[in-house]
This record gives structure tokens, sequence and C-alpha cells, in this order.
């Protein structure tokens, strides 16, 4: 339904974060989306691969209206959406060169690249998407160059969005934040501040990407051999750290993992890595030199298995062999829920006789995310009518909304909101007006959004406890069971060992079936689940399979 | 085999994290087993309900030899394994009042109270078992009261063992740590010391159990509601600080949960816990209680949606409804791992309008594990000629390795050891043997040790993929398909949306067996893994159940 002459916000999608991979600001028949990104599914979405923003409910009977798709930075949380959104709408993007740049190696991927229309802005730019929002797009840093936050103006006011940012004023890339055009907004006068929340619970000031300088440079010094950096392929200012580093004590950098390898390229293709003649090199090329000239990039940093680092950890790595005197360095942070996997990996790589840099104490990894110092200071360079914390689970969101009351907006003046919230402004002031759907689609192999929450179910039962197969074979005019049934297990007990209790299972269905003949499948069920779970306290999932003879 | 007249030292029991439930002296025919403790599942063993050390292949031969089981401290990781230890071998157990309190507690829930034999020891008592192993109990602080160290004297010479312990100044209950014991043993001249790593990677100290009294005093002076704070059942001294702290503030305190409630009651009994007359009730007993004078310890600190604090999360507790005004503590760490649940049920307090106070700053939990410059002091104090770094994963015990080395202890005297490894003391020096296995056994419903790797890996590809089941009857003559195939799926796609791509599957089950009649389930898993991939880029489980007509 399109609300004439209103302003609308939507935060839309994010696993647990509000409007962490996409948002929506709505006026009449005009939508305009900032971001499309993925979040990667957690623990208990069995065999999800992905988790995309539901959009498809959103923009049900408003696919006409998208004005535009204005993306922050080139990270997957805000990129990585795109093919599934664009399969869906026709709408032109608008993002800087890098992040213009990613989004194009991600579209290539899924073979989108050529039907999107793709527009490169720069910060500082204006663009008035179909005639009513009117965006300027402003400097800021993050952990990757080229991100910006948005001014839209649009006819009941002017909205400024972040983008996930922090105030740097020694980045590891490019200027410092735009201090001056966030009081410029301010004096205009804002309507609406989202701010980035992901820090709003950690006190003082998130440390300069510079001080990682200070923490490489150490590692490098004091390593006596190869030095092996495992990070994320998107963090394209830590591989130019890394790089620089490592040129200044004369180790020449392999990139070890295809994503890192990609978005390296792409960033150096465009002008985004500064890499001095000879430094980076092939993999294949470190071969006979001296370890202690030697830098690896690698990806693993969250301890997949079947990352580079990953594979080292176990020696199953082609080309490199964990040795006595190389150092590993874990420069990212450990995404929440990961902790055992990354813990396994460091483990395993003392093991194998590396020096393993993790810890906080070493500097080797900064925040790219502002803490509550800085948010401070943005909510006063800005001074918001209303406040909407944004990029948050709902206690970061709480602690900002927190931070706000503190410099002064009202109470009534800030909205915690969850996704798929409603928020409407107007010259009365601001309401919440409903909640739609704004969940979130499971991405599993090709399959996008066909697996709900039966099957996740079904998936947590089989992980827990297996399954249980009786194959019964029924006289079909006696009802009396032929031959005897058979047992199949997956998942359940070691069968050899436990041949006895598949024994006796049999003869629990055959005795079922005897005294239940009319509804053999639920006789069966309900028999070997109370024996099964009388033996071994476990709950396989059972299925009956009855034949007709 | 026994090995006369020399010393071994085998650290048997952790995940991950070495002799950490579990550790056996050996001198020739001659066993001391050091605590016996049970570890929680990580993500990937599926369905495990607890891990437990493989003493069983250790103890095989060995079972008349175990001289006593010797136990630091009431923690589940160990004491939780003593039922199913005690299933296999008879020896009397050594622990301090309140620990054999919460053993006896454990052994009656397995009916085992009155065949242990459970002596009860005191800090400063020397107890000769078996008339070779001489074990003096030494006071040491934890989270938990009655917490000992151990020096055990031996024909060898003297190992001091430190349990799990931090050098508490101020501790919530009971005497500061017997700085004056450690020095003693240390003149007496110490052959091994094995001492507590987990929080070896952490600088300074560990702050004193007092600094969380001042976190709970300023929560209750904050609160106007009820106060609902969330622990482990076995943080006894915390459990203590939170009493007083309520009564302080003049609030009754209720325990909710089964596990606490007993340990609770336990403690109390034992006289481990002050508490000041009707400061504890019953839940029902708030009933009609002014909000302020309110406070609940409840379970569910790990973010288990089962336990107290997870069902007020989602709405599910039958007595206490969460609402603004309430305010929750998260007063105990997060075991690694649980981060996701627990900050999901974290964001669910909040959108019921709970405070919730759960973060670093707020003072509301410390360790009770040493670090680095304790375990400095320790190392200064007790002066052992050879150094093992235990309870720690790989990466701590290189970090307490290395401040050993900085102490002064020769590298060629720390061992970095994992479990399972045999290591041997004599007039000559100390030497790695071997490594058994150390492992641990899983404990999955009443099974223990009954589901190996297979079994995990079949659970493992039904979690990510579910499975599909093709029932197809043959003509025992012709090895024609009677009838049409049948295809059942669970956790693999939403099959009433999906039914085209079953039909296909059926069709694809008929062409398979016309081409390859004679080994029918491998043409069948065959031709639908390769249908279902191109289709849905996903390898469930595919179970041919072929019957002969």
């Amino acid at each position: 339904m399109a609300t004439p002459n209103k302003l609308r916000i939507i935060p839309l999608g994010g696993l647990g974060e509000v409007g962490k991979n996409m948002t929506a600001i709505e006026y009449g028949r005009n939508v305009l989306i900032i971001d499309a990104g993925v979040m990667f599914p957690e623990h208990d979405m069995l065999g999800v691969d992905l988790v995309i923003p539901d959009y498809t409910t959103y923009l049900k009977d408003k696919k006409d209206w998208v004005r535009g798709i204005v993306v922050t930075h080139g990270h997957e949380d805000h990129i990585g959406g795109l093919p599934y959104l664009l399969a869906e709408i026709q709408a032109p993007i608008y993002a800087t060169r890098l992040t213009a740049g990613l989004i194009e190696l991600k579209l290539s991927k899924h073979q989108m690249a050529s039907q999107a229309s793709l527009n490169i802005v720069a910060a500082g730019d204006r663009k008035s998407l179909g005639g009513l929002f009117d965006v300027e797009f402003f400097h800021v840093c993050h952990s990757i160059p080229d991100a910006v936050g948005l001014a839209i103006r649009t006819p009941s006011g002017l909205i400024v969005h972040t983008g996930d940012f922090k105030f740097d004023y020694t980045p590891a890339w490019g200027e410092p934040p735009d201090f001056g055009a966030l009081a410029r907004l301010g004096h205009e006068g804002v309507l609406v501040l989202m701010s980035d929340s992901t820090n709003a619970d950690n006190p003082g000031f998130t440390p300069s990407e510079k001080t990682v300088d200070e923490g490489l440079n150490k590692v490098f010094r004091e390593a006596k051999g190869r030095v092996i950096l495992a990070t994320f392929g998107s963090l394209i200012s830590r591989v130019q750290q890394i790089i620089h580093a490592a040129a200044r004590h004369n180790r020449v950098v392999a990139i070890d993992g295809r994503s890192l390898e990609e978005s390296v390229q792409r960033a150096q293709d465009l002008g985004y890595l500064d890499v001095p003649p000879g430094v980076l090199v092939e993999l294949p090329a470190l071969k006979g030199r001296p370890d202690h000239q030697i830098a690896i990039i690698a990806t693993g940093s969250q301890g997949e298995p079947s990352a580079a680092l990953g594979r080292m950890a176990v020696g199953r790595h082609k080309q490199i062999t964990i040795k006595p005197g190389d150092t590993v360095v874990m420069s990212s942070r450990v995404i929440p829920g990961n902790e055992q996997v990354v813990g396994r990996a460091i483990n395993n790589l003392f093991k194998r006789g590396a020096r393993v840099i993790y810890d906080r104490g070493s500097n080797v990894h900064v925040s790219g995310h502002a803490s509550q110092e800085e948010l401070k200071l943005l909510l006063n360079l800005v001074k918001p009518k209303y406040f909407i914390p944004v990029h948050g689970e709902l206690r970061h969101l709480h602690s900002h909304a927190e931070l706000a009351r503190q410099q002064g907006i009202p109470a009534e003046n800030i909205f915690v909101l969850e996704n798929g919230a409603v928020m409407e402004f107007d010259e009365k002031g601001a309401r919440f007006i409903e909640r739609i759907p704004g969940g979130y689609v499971f991405v599993d192999g090709s399959g996008v959004g066909d697996i709900g929450p039966q099957v996740l179910r079904d998936r947590e039962i089989l992980s827990q406890d297996g399954f249980v197969l009786a194959v019964v074979r029924l006289n079909g005019k006696s009802g009396e069971v032929v031959g005897r049934p058979q047992i199949i297990t997956r998942g359940f007990v070691y069968v050899k060992e436990n041949m006895d209790l598949i024994e006796r299972a049999e003869e629990q269905v055959i005795n079922a079936l005897r005294r239940n003949g009319t509804d053999p499948q639920t006789a069966i069920r309900k028999s070997l689940s109370d024996l099964l779970y009388s033996e071994t306290q476990r709950q396989p999932m059972i299925m009956p399979v009855v034949i007709d003879n």
C-alpha cells in the first residue's frame, strides 16, 4: 500500500541485527533501498548456506516503485544479497568506485553483471532518485576504502544514515571522516539519524587502524621465519597494511585463497591498493625463497576447515606445511559463534610448531565500528530530531538509545525497532505504524526460501539422534506381517555393537502390528519410540515403511 | 604395563584442554587419579550430551592398581565423570567436605551413593594412599569454597598440582590462598609443578571476587523492580555474594532451577553458605511481595532454552513474566561457543522490557582462574625442577610455558603435553615415553561410548541436507520395477512445494533400474544423488529400500 505524502522508514534485514543488511525508505509510490547484504547462518540453522533479508514479502506489490538501490560499502553483509534482489526487481544501483567493482565481481559470479544498471558515485556527489529522493554521499571511515554515509533529502525532511563507520583520524587508506559534512547536515536540520550500533556497548574510542601498523611491524620485526596472516578478503584496508608492513621488512607477499585473491585483484585494478613493485607474488613463486623474506595472506580467519589456514592447521595444504619458526597472525575479529573452531585451528597451528598471535594485547586487529565516545560525537554533530539506532542486535540498540538520551534527545523521539517495523514521519510527528514480515530467508544450495521451520526441525531431530527405518510387508488380505521387518538406522547407534537392540526392535514391530493392525504406521512409530527411548534415552526419527503385499 | 621404581604422569581428560578432567599418577603397580570430570560437547558433536575422559582404555589392565581418586573441588568438570568411572573401578575417593557433599549429590542421582567409599579431608591434611603416595591437601581460592591443591610425595619426588585456582586476597568465602604452604613446598624441593593454564594468555591479575560485591551492590542500589541473576549452580561463592547483596538491600532471594536449588541446599546444609534468616524463600512465596523486595537466582546463564532464564526470555516461564522495571544480571562467563544463544536470550529479555546487565564494565562477574602475574608468583614460590602446564588448550599451555621460561625454568624442563602423553621421571631426568589413547568418550542418552565417528558423520550429513528414501519393489524373477517407486524425504526440501522434483526423482529411479538391474542399490543411489545435486545443489543421505516381490 502506498502512503501519499508521508515518509516511512523500514529496517528490513539482518539476523538479529536490525537494518543491518537492508533498509527501505518510502514516500508514496517511491521506494529507496539501502544495501542488500547477506548474513551467515547461526548454529541451529542446520544446513543453511546463507541468510538473506525477506525483501520478497515487502516488495510484493511495490516492485515497480523502487527508484534505486544505494550501497554504502563493499562488504558481504551489504552487497551479498544483490544477486537475489536483482533477480526479482529492476532498479539502478548507486555505489562508489571500489564498492561498484566488488558488486560487479559478485554479480558476474551469478552471471548477472550485464543486466544490472550500476552507477558510480563519489563522496560529495548528490543524486536525484526518481525525482523524489535526493541522496548525498559523504565520506566515512571503515575497514574498507570508499565507504560512504547517506544524507537523503525527502519531502518530509532530511535523513542521515551513517552506514558502517568509525571516526578514525589516521585511517589505513584515504582521508579522515568528513566532520565538516556532518556539521553542515546538522546545521541544515536532520529529521532522522540512523546510526551504526555495532559497538554501542563498548566504552571509549575504537582504536585507529594505524595501531594495527604498529602491531604488524612488531610481528615482522620479531619473526625469524615465514609470517602467515589470516584475514577477511573484504578487509581491503588490512590487506593494504600487511603489504606495507611486509615491504618495509623486505618480504614478498603471496595471497592464498580465491576470495581474497579476487577482491585484492579488483581493489588493485581500481587503484585502491598501493603495492610496491615486486612485492605481490604468486604462491608457487615462494619456492626457494628464504623464510624470512616471505609473508602470506590467507583466508580462514574464522577457522573454516576448507579455507587456506584451515588446511594448513590440519596439514592438508598442498603448498604450505606449517613448521617451527612460522608465525601465524589472526588479523580479524572472530564472528560470535566461531570461537570453538577458531580456537581449534589455533591449537592445531601451535601443535605444528607455529607461534600464533591471536590476542587483543598484540594489536593485530581493531574493529571498524565506532564506540560510545564516537557515537556521542556523531549525535552532537548531526543533532537529529528523531533517532533510530540500527546495525546491531537489540542489546546494542538499547545501549545506543541510552547514549542518545544522555545527549539530550527526548526518549519519545528515540525508536528501538525490529526488522519489519514501519515508522512514519509527518508534520504531526513520528509513529510506529505496524510490523510487516521483515524476517529472513534461507539460502540452501541453489534453493532460495524453499526450506522453512519444518525442514529445519526435521534436520534438528536427525542431527541429535538420527533415524530408524522400519520396513514391513503386510499381507493385503489378512493384514499379517509377511517375513521379518527390516530395521535400518543411521546416526542412531553403532549397529554392529547393538545387534541385540535391533533384533528386539524387530520383535517389537511384529508384536505391535499383531495388537493393532488397523493403523500400522502409528503402531510401529509408537512401539518403536517407546522401546528405543527406554533402552537408549534417545529419540530418533522413526519412519515406518509399510508395504502391502 | 607396570613401571617399577619410576614415576609416570599422564594427563587423561579434557576436550581440547589438557589434563582438565583427569590426570593419572603412576608408580609401579600403583595409580593415583586426580579428578574425574565431564565436559559439554562442542557444536559438531551432534546429539552428544556429555563428554567424559577415555579412562577405560587407560585403566584396562590397571583396574586393581588404583589406590585412590583425589578430587580438587566440586565443579562438574572435576566431579561429573565419577559415576561413570566408579561403574568400572572400585577405589576410595578423597575430597574436602563441600566437594564430598556435591559428589554425594551427583552419585545419588545415579543411585551409586551407597557403594562409593567417600573420605573427607581438609586443607592441611596428609593422607597415605596405598602406602606409596603421600597426598597433602593445601587451600587454594577458586569460585567455589573448599577447593584444594595437591602436594603428592612419591618415591621419585614431590609433585605439586594446583587444581583450579587464583590468588584472591579478598575471596568471597574463606581464607586467602595458603602462600605459606606453597613456600614451604618450594623449600622442600618440588620435582614437578602442574599448574592451571586457563587464563595463561591473560596479562595482569584476575580481579578479586570482592570486586563483584561492588558490581552487585550497584545493581541492587539502582534497580527499581525485581532483580533476576543468572549464574551456574556450582558457583557457590557467587550465590553467597548475591544473597549478601540482596539482604543488604532488603530483598528476599528465591532460587529458580533444580540444579541450583540442589547445590545451594547442599552447600547450606554443610555450612558453606551464610544465609541471614528469612532471606531465602520459595518461588511461590514471592507472590504479593513488592518488586523492589525481590531477587531471583536463576539457571540459564548459558542461554539454555529449557533453563529458568531461557524460559523467561521467550515468555514460557510459568511463574515469572519479564516486564519493564526488571533488571536481569548475567553473572557468569559465557562458555566459548554459547555466545550466539546467550546473545539471543539477552536480546529477548530486552524485548520484554528488562534492563540486562551483561558486559565486562559492570563488574558482575570475574574469572576463578589465575592470570599471568599470579602464575609467575606461583612459579616463584614453588620453584619446580620440571613444569607441566595443564588445564588449558594448547595455546594456553604454550603461553604458560613461555611464562615459565621467562621465570628461568630451562626450556628442556618444560613439557607441553597432550592428553594421553606419558611422562616418566627418574634420577636420570624426565622424558616423554609414548602417547596412549587419551581421548574422550561420548555420552548420548544412556549410552556411554556407543556412538563414534561414523554415527556422528551420519548425523552431520543428515543435519545438513536430510535424507531421501526410495522404496522400490522389484519382480523377483524379471527384476522389473513393480508399481511406482515411493520417494520419502525429511529435512531435504519442503515437499508440498517441490512435488515436481519428487516426481522426477521417481522417474529417475525407474530409468536407472532399467539401465542397471544387477545392482539396484547403487543404481538408485547414484542416479538420485546426481539428479538432486544438479537440481538443488544439496547432498542428502540417500537410502534405497529394495524389496523383492
